[in-house]
């Protein structure tokens, strides 16, 4: 980013739409992001934070005085409000809370009231209501007097005088129907609702089901309070599966591609550390056997098939569970049937597995006796492996530990331990002199 | 599921909306499928086989005739006729066509005429058109007429006598603007078409970018081809993250959780052969040290412990470029910036690891000579860890093979082998008397 380029970036991050603006931020090294978030329009920086991920919002954040800030988000949706000022810390925050006007500050304490990852977190007080006796001809007028519908709006809703729920109606609907007719008789009354504490990938679920464009979100007491649109419900989807992949290799979803590296490498330690315990603990199951193995080397050599292959088998197994419980496949009622296919699956892996690795084996070392131990090695962790796949994920379900998170973890120090335990533990048995 | 239930479930199946059938069925062991289905509403039948996935599609397929599956076919979708028909073999599919009417063999041999994963197969056609020379008065009047509205519909398109695309009307400004202006006045010029070749993840991205609700599909002289919708935009999303989830997995995202015995271990087979070539790839690394192994024990016990944190450090990076390149944060400019700083942390990494570990050996064993030698080989082996876990991703993509597929296995057969060689090959050379 030269001197001669300036005016021309200018102009171009001016032109493009917030999200574009905020996908060049993301993609950009920290070192140019200063350079370039100054070269955006003042006008659109609300709009651009709103779009981008957290760890990308928090380094614009820094760059920002409370000032500047406060007038970015003035206006702002409050789901996007809370979003961005989430990235600040307690004192900063209270500093912008201050400045702010007190409707746009009693509707981000109202926001930031709901619990995160719930439907109230990610719901719009945007709605457009209506009475179920006003007929059809008069919605059409006043919307016509509004002359402006919120973004991604499919549907009106219909409350009764206590503001509870009665129905939606489609705008499709107000198209094609007889003006003269009443909103209660053009009304939806199976409109899907959505309760405010529901869990956004409770949500996002029920969206996919339904092929939901927009959903009302209610309290307790079936009150409308706000709703949920479809691009939030894509963005809940994403992070969600983010969350899954990032998780399953042991890094935060949150972290920027281009985080500074000394940030980046504190937040991968914890999953090193980790990796170490459990390497240090088949470590020490190897020792046990220190003296089988000083006097058979070939047993140092064999000695990391049989982990490798349970981990493989049982991070399939783990992956496929991992995903039916993200889907809603599986539930109590066939936990048990899912529980044995698995383990069938293990054992005839096992079997298939064990004998094609003995004679691998026994071709390469030329010892018929490492070939039954390392047989019966594989064939026992491949059936421990099936039946941890399946269940680490459902125990941990159970006790509310995200599987996707640390069950790979577990499952691989489960089939290394085993893995290496059988294996020297049968070659000490039946191998030495 | 035995007699006495069986009118009751048969009753609760009728009453369900297609979609949760179809979960139901996807939550079913294969043998309770088979009377499940037979319980079903044969009128939903069609509705139901579209929400299933593709495993357990094809074995509800395996239980109807043709002349049940043209019925339950007619009047379905394009794009949703030829997922279902997806499932068929040849045989069963020219039987299939050659019941059908000639209309719908005409829609479906269109829609199978478009490439897989492009715009054009998740594409339908159930577009409401305009001319922008037509007052809105007399829109509004037609629709009326035409009493329904496509779901999913949140535009009408505008076309030219040529049948190309000049922009669209929001419904949300049909019921807002003022009845006489005419259609060219009121519509959107910017409407972000879809060319039809473009591949799903592409129209995935832009989807979620715009927050689009549906987009017009137009070929090459931008003539209107049909409509996406964001539903199935939803779906596109979600089959994208669990092929990447399943993937890195080393399974078939098509999987069905209740898949019979011998068809899942059949599919698991590649993966698990792939990787007895790696873990024999190593041991043959080992073997080349089986004289120093022997001599000294140790090692033996400890030489899992480098390879094991090089695959954690590599598979961190790994995933975060994955995604870096799923969302589109990575290209030419900035790849060389990503490999640096993954370097950075490689480095940084296997300096501390390489202290803690050497640390931890020490106090262990008791030999400060081993402590070295393991030192050593984690620097090394961390640092090639995060070369590796950023090169071979954006190779693969050079190539076109996906990373999410080999990228852990190609990452992990290299920590492994470098960090068995580094390790045995410095103490053949320091510690042997």
């Amino acid at each position: 980013l030269n001197n001669g380029m300036f005016v021309q970036v200018r102009r171009m991050l001016h032109q493009f739409p917030p999200e574009d603006v905020a996908l060049i931020l993301e993609s950009s090294p920290q070192s140019e992001r200063k350079s370039l978030w100054q070269l955006t329009d003042a006008e659109q920086q609300g709009e651009i934070l709103e779009e981008l991920n957290e760890d990308a919002r928090d380094s614009i954040l820094a760059l920002m005085d409370t000032e500047n800030l406060v007038a970015a988000t003035e206006g702002m949706d409050t789901d996007d409000l809370a979003y961005v000022l989430g990235g600040l810390n307690d004192s900063e925050y209270q500093d912008v809370l201050a400045q702010m006007d007190a409707q746009d500050r009693q509707r981000l304490e109202q926001a930031l009231s709901y619990p995160e990852d719930t439907a109230g977190s990610v719901m719009n007080t945007d709605t457009i209501t209506l009475r179920p006796d006003v007929s059809v001809d008069v919605v059409l007028r006043y919307l016509r007097l509004k002359g402006d519908i919120p973004a991604g709006t499919d549907a009106l809703y219909v409350l009764n005088k206590n503001d509870e729920l009665l129905g939606e109606v489609p705008l499709a609907s107000l198209l094609t129907c007889d003006p003269a007719a009443s909103v209660a008789e053009v009304m939806n009354h199976n409109a899907e609702s959505i309760p405010v504490g529901m869990e956004d990938s409770e949500v996002a679920k029920i969206f996919e089901r339904r092929d939901l464009i927009s959903a009302p979100v209610v309290d307790d007491h079936n009150k409308l309070l706000g709703r949920i649109t479809i691009d939030d419900v894509v963005d809940i989807i994403r992070e969600d599966a983010d969350h899954t992949m990032m998780g399953m290799a042991g890094m935060d979803d949150d972290e920027d591609t281009f985080a500074p590296v000394l940030k980046s490498t504190k937040r991968r330690t914890i999953w090193l550390t980790v990796n170490l315990g459990a390497a240090l603990l088949a470590a020490s199951v190897s020792n046990m056997f220190e003296a089988t193995i000083s006097e058979i080397a070939t047993l140092a050599i064999l000695m990391t098939i049989v982990p490798s292959m349970g981990g493989i088998a049982g991070n399939q197994t783990l992956a496929l569970v991992i995903r039916g419980l993200a889907v809603g496949h599986i539930g109590d009622s066939n936990a048990k049937t899912l529980i044995w296919k698995e383990v069938a699956i293990g054992l005839l892996n096992g079997f298939i597995w064990a004998l094609l690795v003995a004679v691998a084996v026994v071709i390469w070392k030329g010892d018929v006796n490492i070939g039954y131990v390392i047989a019966g090695a594989m064939f026992i962790n491949l059936s421990i492996a099936g039946l941890a796949g399946v269940s680490i994920p459902l125990l941990m379900k159970k006790f509310n530990i995200d599987p996707a998170l640390a069950g790979g973890m577990a499952l691989t120090t489960i089939t290394d331990v085993v893995g290496l335990f059988s294996f020297l533990g049968m070659a000490t048995i039946f191998l030495r002199a």
